[in-house]
């Protein structure tokens, strides 16, 4: 039964298989009281249909948002200054956030984060983390907040009770094929997103065969949802809009991707990654009213200056990790077996299937297939050539790590599948797309 | 899971959704999924709004049906000659199977029947047939086979095993705004006819305000999908389209329908009733290949010449009624109070809302709001005026059967509420609108 005895489910579901717009009111009946089991599965899986089928205004849909991350818990950050949160849509080999999240501090935003764990082929910043020895993602509220204020970033697991209705529905959307609709997926961003109470979101879209997005104006439909929402309830949202062919950086893998991290937060790292970070960071600073340029710059400097990877430092300790780890991240524990896969033919490196590093990791151990599964932080791939590079016959083209040869075969396997060598080099394509705001 | 390993419920919405067409290896994966609960209830709510906004083409329909028929027990009529099945898609005052089944035996041609009971404000045949003391709807199917091949009449109540695939979408699609469908209409309605074994069927279907297809246009096109199935299937069926806005003949209410109907087979019952009657007859002898005109005339004959009513009488006396009331009807229970609804001013009657008299029933204890509910058969409604005829102020229009004054005021404000007096007489309109075959 819904909240209020007026609202009748049938009746709501018949207002949006007719192309109706839901009130506030209604998609309060509806969610809420789905959430609280009173609104049986059968009833929102015919409305999450017809949703997918007759879409939703900009105004349902931050009214959907809204709702659901009023469904659980809700952060306030009120206490902390100038917060910023960051969202990926989902990449292989991303290790954006273990980079942006300092920068971010010594920029003199804070950030005070919840964060997920890798599931299938992708993987998730708690998990890289943990290739610290002794790090938590597990911090009381109190002390979440307080190292957010000291250190100006925090990052904790997402709480079960954050947004509990977008778990549910993408549990039944899941299995109805209504997954891949737009307002359904951006309100699932950003019911999170809101809930976890930052001022100011950076959201980075992925874009191309290896994302949820295929197509550029797909991406930027997203983003326009996405930042229209957080415009809405009253927060600064920004998008970029990145390539996500290839994975970011040369690294995939736990231990291996934090390794990557650190050299970028030491100013040594893979450019498309750099720019990336720098990226998100003007987009972080510009919303709080930084000038674009100076903004660039500013950002750039943290990785030079040793600011950001101090800020870093400063984290890991706090969460319990071994900071001297970050001081020699060669003894951060790497999977001690070495095999290649080289170039069939000589030729230009024309494409490295994100998906299929992303596959190769997890049969190698470093992902999960189902929620709760132990992990190997070791094992990887790393790409020794990239995209637009010359090769020679026979000449290795990715290194897989890997521990007594578990999922050896597999992952050599898929690489093989997703490595494409052309006879001219591919033009280039560029990093960041477009950016929405 | 499916029936076969291959085909994945997510991916037979997907395909819905997407505008596809289902095969029938489809839709049985689906339907008897979901039959013998295999597929949850969610996956079908989703699918069946899929259907609802993209439809099913005439070839999906009839393999749906079939499914839907196959789902349960399936009745072989295959040892009676020339079988006929009629089905009327919901009427007020609606005593045409009384009449028309007996006619049919009498024309030579086997009806036997499922039938079901009423609920809220349409009546149902089984409950009608009970005014008949003694009587029962509960024969063996020996008994069934063995007394339609004798009488060429006998009729039960609807096996719960008859199409349960059906009765589980019915439930569901009630609860999910998918009712008002037409391909799931027609194959609700056609699955229990296929599963009943007749070669022929024959089909009212009611069109106007208080019928479920509003339009002449919608009821055609319900009317063309079920003789589609039908002919799929390798039946013959045809459909009458009729007016709905007023009850047929002049009295609702169980006992006094049987009257009515009593009157209509000595060849006194009112116009309206009788024509459809003959009407409905003609299509199922055209349908076994008689000619328009002739069937006619001997349709209308057996209302005159005492052999329908004869087959009603052994009809009755074979289930176990009483044959004298089938002689004198006036010893039929008919509930003792009297009541009137009056003409609040002189003129035409322009309107009898016929939704507003099955209320009225059902306010005075004739008809039930759930399942198993005992009934009154002796309360009911006639309409002493029909729409088109003049009346004075203050002059009686419906007179009210009650017991007790159970219901009264309900029924008289529903019945008030219902009738509508014009200045000038409406224009007559014809009871039968098309034909469809």
């Amino acid at each position: 039964m819904p909240t209020s005895p007026s609202l009748n489910v049938p009746d709501l579901i018949r207002t949006k298989r007719d192309g109706g717009e839901h009130s506030r009111a209604e998609l309060e009946a509806l969610i809420l009281g789905y959430t609280r089991g009173e609104v049986p599965d059968y009833q929102i899986s015919a409305w999450l249909m017809a949703v997918y089928l007759k879409g939703m205004t900009p105004q349902e849909t931050a009214d959907l948002t809204a709702v659901m991350a009023a469904s659980g818990e809700q952060l306030d950050l009120g206490v902390l200054p100038r917060t910023v949160d960051k969202h990926s849509t989902g990449g292989v080999g991303d290790k954006t956030s273990l980079i942006l999240t300092p920068m971010l501090a010594a920029l003199g935003l804070t950030v005070a984060k919840m964060s997920g764990r890798g599931l299938a082929h992708t993987g998730g910043t708690i998990d890289k983390l943990e290739s610290f020895r002794g790090w938590t993602s597990e911090l009381s509220e109190e002390r979440f907040v307080a190292q957010a204020h000291d250190i100006g970033l925090a990052l904790v697991g997402q709480s079960k009770d954050l947004a509990p209705a977008d778990g549910k529905l993408y549990a039944l959307r899941d299995v109805t094929a209504t997954v891949d609709c737009l307002p359904l997926i951006a309100s699932s961003i950003m019911s999170k997103k809101l809930a976890s109470g930052a001022h100011t979101v950076v959201l980075d879209v992925k874009v191309g065969a290896g994302a949820f997005m295929k197509t550029l104006d797909d991406g930027r439909a997203l983003a326009r949802a996405m930042v229209d929402i957080g415009t809405r309830a009253g927060r600064q949202v920004r998008a970029v809009l990145t390539d996500m062919d290839t994975p970011l950086g040369h690294l995939a893998g736990n231990s291996l991707e934090v390794q990557e991290a650190l050299a970028t937060l030491r100013g040594e790292g893979p450019e498309d990654l750099t720019e990336l970070c720098v990226a998100l960071a003007v987009e972080a600073l510009a919303a709080h009213g930084e000038d674009q340029v100076a903004a660039g710059a500013r950002a750039r400097a943290t990785l030079h200056d040793g600011s950001a990877l101090a800020k870093f430092r400063a984290f890991v300790e706090a969460q319990g990790g071994d900071p001297a780890l970050v001081d020699d991240p060669a003894r951060l524990d790497v999977a001690p077996g070495r095999a290649e896969v080289t170039a069939p033919r000589a030729g230009f490196v024309e494409r490295i299937d994100a998906l299929s590093v992303g596959r190769a990791v997890l049969a190698l151990g470093g992902g999960r297939e189902r929620k709760g599964e132990a992990i190997d932080h070791g094992v990887g791939v790393e790409l020794v050539r990239k995209p637009g590079e010359a090769v020679a016959a026979g000449e290795t083209v990715v290194r897989v790590y890997h521990r007594d040869g578990r999922g050896l075969d597999t992952a050599q396997r898929l690489l093989a599948g997703g490595l494409g060598i052309a006879d001219a080099a591919p033009a280039p394509e560029p990093l960041i797309l477009d950016r929405v705001f």
